[in-house]
């Protein structure tokens, strides 16, 4: 600590959202995952209000700790923080013996995210929390897959939409001399050692996630994951997703061929994201060995059966990859990169019937007590 | 909390410190604060050593909560954590049944600032905070003349270089139909209507900041405030601050008379600043009734006795006065005021051996145990 270096360039490498609340921003381009989050709310509140246990003096609190891990910049974190706030003070009101101090539950709320995250924007942003004189809202910077938190400071964790980011794209795929140096910006299952390289870093991070988390949540904590993954069998390159991935790198490659950017570059461009298989990220969580999997099944997303609009698609993926194509490729291919694929969309657009569909589950883990 | 109205909007004014690391910054330019805060890291050490009694269950812990209220953007805040956290672990290690938990100490360490402090600055130059895997920083954005924390959450509070800041200028000096309704920017201690709606005003504020953090600061807990007042019976016009103020106005009526702004606009600002007298701000803590007051004492500051360049009074008032005058006056006066003051200086240096002095003071109060 006496040692003044940033910790900005001690961490991993990190791909904010878009910042501010501009056009291209997160803010204004977080529909997809606003409608995910709109769905499993129901399915929170049930599993909070079944598995929180106000017999035992873990949760019979009249102050609670609740975190969300890779926030970004709401507002869709507001709304995930403000469900779970809601459902505890119902648990509380329909506890016989804790009814009368719902009035006074206080709760301490930790928005996290990379320290590069927009929070400015976030605080700027919050909704009346500090006027109810009940909530109290922190932000927290830093990578989530080490610890963010003391040990045993946490009730509820929460993250959404988060852990299909690498910490970094696989070794193996960045370097030229591996078997899986291939010309895939993703890993679209076709390859084997492009996979291989792909489920180890999974494997890594998701581990160092659960682990962190493990020893933040309190004994009996509770720890909600809603996200992304692949049914069993089904490779990324048959989704939808997989398919606009592709065509990114089309455009990628179409750029380097014009001269905007360099065949090097682009070659060495990997994207940090992977959709584990639904058992994969199940063995993840068991062999940690720490939660108990109280829940973990598929919820329908409310977007799943639309034919989602080209220009949706563009600005949704614009927002999101961003800040990860900007640090690789520089300031300057953003716009060009987007204007080819919102042409290359509507000359060819997505075929959603012939693509495999990927799937959202929702888990809910809870902290061993030993 | 369903109503989205951001909170920014309902919140009493806020004059943030001059964010980024440009060269006119807070970052940049807040060396007198520095000095202040290391002349009394001592007395700070001292304190919590004979304070911090490991042998009540409040104290006796392998997890600390600390706060910096008005931290603004580093690096005076860093070094202030880092103390109280060095203090701490020293506490322990001296301990002989501490001894051996000294090591396994993790802290939750807090920044406060109002919501529109630069925290994405902050965050970015945090030290190696997590790096070494003891202390978690979090960002706390609101006003600190209401709860930011919830109840008993908080062991050791801190500010310093704050409270003679008000939430707004006094109601009475801002009314034009008012007897305290005066040519003057600040309160001179020379026109009694003005100084008693100062007072009135800091009562207010001051006794708003002491029962908040009476209710967030656990039993026992203990408060350090660090700042500047004036010794009882000393006038704020004779100080050299006070000579300062009365320049920084002179500046701003002519730019009235060259029609760079209004003469209303003059006439109608007012420093929402007062440096009260010794005896009173005692009286504000004890009227609360909360705390002992377990230290409260001068402390020379460190520059004291130096003859202060004009450079750097110019740059350090420029700091830290531009959120509150670009407020009232928008952002175009800044460079022509100080461009304007620089030259009222060098002509009409301060005479620091005419100057009465202002006092630094050292308070350290233990939240009352019922």
């Amino acid at each position: 600590m006496a040692n003044g270096k940033p910790v900005s360039t001690l961490l991993q490498s990190s791909y904010p959202m878009m910042g501010g609340d501009g056009p291209h921003s997160y803010i204004r381009n977080s529909t997809y995952q606003k409608a995910a989050i709109e769905s499993v709310k129901t399915s929170a509140k049930k599993a909070i209000l079944a598995k929180l246990d106000l017999k035992t003096s873990i949760f019979n609190l009249s102050s609670y700790r609740i975190a969300d891990f890779g926030c970004s910049v709401g507002p869709n974190t507001f709304d995930v923080i403000e469900n779970i706030i809601e459902t505890i003070k119902l648990k509380h009101q329909q506890d016989e013996t804790n009814r009368n101090n719902h009035e006074n539950l206080e709760f301490h709320v930790f928005f996290n995210d990379q320290s590069d995250n927009d929070f400015n924007t976030l605080f700027k942003t919050l909704p009346r929390y500090h006027i109810d004189r009940e909530v109290f809202a922190c932000g927290v910077p830093g990578s989530f897959f080490g610890r963010v938190f003391p040990r045993n400071s946490l009730h509820i964790g929460h993250t959404s939409y988060s852990i299909h980011w690498l910490s970094e794209a696989p070794e193996d795929v960045c370097n030229q001399n591996s078997q899986a140096w291939k010309k895939n910006i993703q890993c679209t299952n076709l390859v084997e050692e492009v996979t291989e390289a792909y489920k180890k870093q999974f494997k890594k991070d998701m581990g160092a996630f659960i682990e962190a988390r493990a020893q933040e949540l309190v004994p009996g904590g509770l720890m909600i994951i809603l996200g992304l993954c692949l049914p069993d069998g089904v490779q990324m390159i048959r989704t939808w997703k997989g398919v606009v991935h592709e065509m990114i790198r089309d455009c990628l490659v179409d750029m380097a061929k014009s001269g905007i950017t360099s065949v090097e570059k682009v070659e060495s461009f990997n994207l940090p994201v992977y959709f584990p298989q639904f058992s994969e990220l199940k063995e993840v969580i068991e062999q940690n060995g720490c939660f108990t999997i109280e829940i973990m099944e598929e919820v329908k997303h409310p977007m799943e059966d639309m034919l989602l609009s080209n220009d949706f698609i563009t600005s949704s993926y614009r927002a999101i990859f961003h800040g990860v194509i900007e640090e690789h490729f520089g300031g300057g291919v953003i716009d060009e990169l987007f204007d080819r694929f919102a042409k290359k969309l509507n000359k060819d657009p997505v075929d959603f019937f012939k693509c495999q569909k990927d799937m959202q589950y929702f888990i809910l883990l809870k902290r061993k007590i030993y």
